[in-house]
């Protein structure tokens, strides 16, 4: 017999990474609220009621809206396994690792892939998707990153959804870091599947996946040859769960959904248009005050997002060395760079409840005494 | 814009079905705490700490022993996606609905599956099992469900791990009902892959499934031709964030680490033994004075979960109406049986927290009631 740890009690930290955020006082108060079953009458209203206020902050009348079970790479996977089948094709615009890891899982569904761009941190112009989609006219699918945390870049979507009307593709979007911090609609830009994370702008824990599929897309899941290689994230039968014969799928994680039901909460009390504002004033405020202290933005202007600042370093500060000392010194995490950026940049979140003006001050202040030292 | 719905309060609630399981005040607490960072240096170390007392907890001593980011289901996936590459055999032992569904789950890794038993609620003889080898000696896995839930019958393993070696299969056993409910000995049994729940006997809140891989599981993993079809649950990918790499690969769900974490604590310091013990005294008299009543047990003699008390229901109670009237006058919630044992029978859980006289009794009272009436 081992030893008994002693109870974890998180230390001090202010949350300015690419996710987790900080979650509201509210939502972890929920989140100590008893369990009751995944089939109780009252726990499947929650569920209705979570649908409603999705499809409010996806701007959809998607039938088809629901938390996956899991993160938002488990998202991610509900989001292509269910569309894509053996041989068939996807396109899809690569600008960093959330779009790498696009691919990879598009093509463990068996996947014929069509890498387009392939730049980091560049946006992929709508013509060069258009021209893969000649190339490949089969095409199934177009797979696009709406916020690329990896390296801080907005991909603008608005006219791929009519560029896959025309192509009959469905388009699916990954709006994890997306979704509650900067302007999204599924609906108005003809977007077919659109995946979340619930611990980015919408500020819950980690561990659940919002996701919306259009009318095309759950008949594109109904008539498939073959099952989606995933059970635990087959959206048909987890929509007759949601829906009305209320079949068993597999337990839901009650804690989390009352989790997200109270952060739905204060995301629509806030209003979509209101935290998009939020968001945009104060990811500029604190870009401006970076780049006055040497940081240089690593997107081109124009594709920055707000809520997560990618930066390089000046020259004075060192990676990991800085970033170790932040969150040790001032307890504020931020996150490093993924694959070709790391060592190189800095990714600051501002998401959700850490994108404020009392977070921005207390990290520029911890980099003055890094830069003063 | 739609209403906004109001705060959620779950009703109170005496969980009595096959899980999810009351869950204990320290562990709900565990969960109102402020979420920090999966790439933190405390979660890393929380992280560690679960891994040792999931050890304990399976009676192994397997380096890959991790939570996976999913509820039960997804635990059975990860099991068998990372064991089986396409037109590999599986020899499965069905008694009920959740055997059934490693049938489903294998099939969609692109098994050939062999299955044995097929009797709901009757055990598998191991002879059965050595049977289905001699037929196909090429099998890969062998997958067994160690406490169906479906039907309330406990499946002897002790057996099938020395058959499993001798015939060069892996033992994969589904505990999802059973790990800190009734013995369980990985290492001693010889299983190689062992997966479970959180909201089961452990009492936690439903979202991880406990996962353990012998070394000869995980070189199974490691020395694929393809990579497992989900690349969420990629037991290699998911075992260089555990390890020393701590490479990041999804973000894990810190909120329910936390209450895991706690749980686990409580689940050590009753001790395995006594736990045990508890689950086989209190299951056992919820039965004697069920048959008291005119309930007949659905598992033979000698194959009952203390855990999961499966009846048929005396005439004079009819399902749903029984079974509702005890959630909406008396707060209790029980299961209806699932698929063949539809409308049939009650499964009642005695789980981790909800294993106590005190709830026997309120149920016992309330059956009293409803049988009076």
């Amino acid at each position: 017999m081992t030893h008994i740890p002693g109870r974890f009690e998180p230390p001090p930290r202010r949350l300015m990474g690419p996710g987790p955020s900080p979650v509201h006082r509210r939502v972890l108060e929920a989140m100590a609220r008893p369990v009751i079953g995944h089939m109780d009458p009252e726990t499947l209203r929650m569920l209705d009621e979570i649908q409603v206020m999705l499809r409010d902050a996806f701007r959809t009348s998607n039938e088809l809206t629901f938390p996956v079970s899991g993160t938002g790479t488990a998202g991610m996977e509900c989001a292509l396994m269910n569309t894509l089948e053996p041989g068939e094709t996807a396109v899809i615009a690569v600008s960093g690792a959330f779009a790498e890891r696009m691919v990879e899982i598009a093509r463990r569904c068996g996947a014929d892939v069509e890498i387009v761009g392939d730049r980091w941190a560049e946006p992929v112009p709508t013509a060069e998707i258009a021209a893969a989609l000649d190339r490949r006219p089969e095409t199934k699918i177009v797979g696009v990153v709406h916020a690329e945390t990896s390296t801080g870049m907005l991909q603008p979507l608005d006219e791929i959804g009519a560029l896959c009307r025309e192509r009959e593709a469905l388009f699916v979007v990954d709006a994890v870091a997306s979704l509650g911090g900067i302007p999204l609609e599924v609906d108005g830009w003809g977007i077919d599947v659109c995946y979340s994370g619930s611990q980015k702008c919408l500020s819950a824990p980690p561990g659940l996946a919002p996701i919306t599929f259009s009318a095309e897309a759950a008949a594109v899941r109904a008539n498939r040859v073959q099952p989606p290689r995933s059970f635990y994230l087959d959206a048909l039968f987890i929509s007759k769960y949601l829906g009305s014969e209320r079949r068993y799928h597999h337990t839901a994680p009650v804690s989390m959904l009352y989790a997200l039901h109270e952060a739905l909460r204060v995301v629509l009390e806030e209003g979509m248009e209101a935290r998009w504002r939020r968001h945009a004033e104060i990811g500029s405020e604190l870009l401006a005050a970076l780049v006055d202290r040497g940081f240089q933005a690593v997107p081109p202007e124009g594709y920055r997002l707000p809520q997560v600042v990618c930066v390089r370093l000046p020259d004075s500060l060192a990676e990991p060395d800085a970033r170790r000392r932040l969150l040790g010194e001032y307890g504020i995490e931020v996150a490093g760079g993924l694959g070709e950026l790391a060592g190189k940049v800095w990714r600051i979140g501002l998401m959700g409840e850490s994108c404020d003006r009392e977070h921005v001050k207390a990290l520029l202040d911890a980099v003055d005494d890094l830069l003063a030292a």
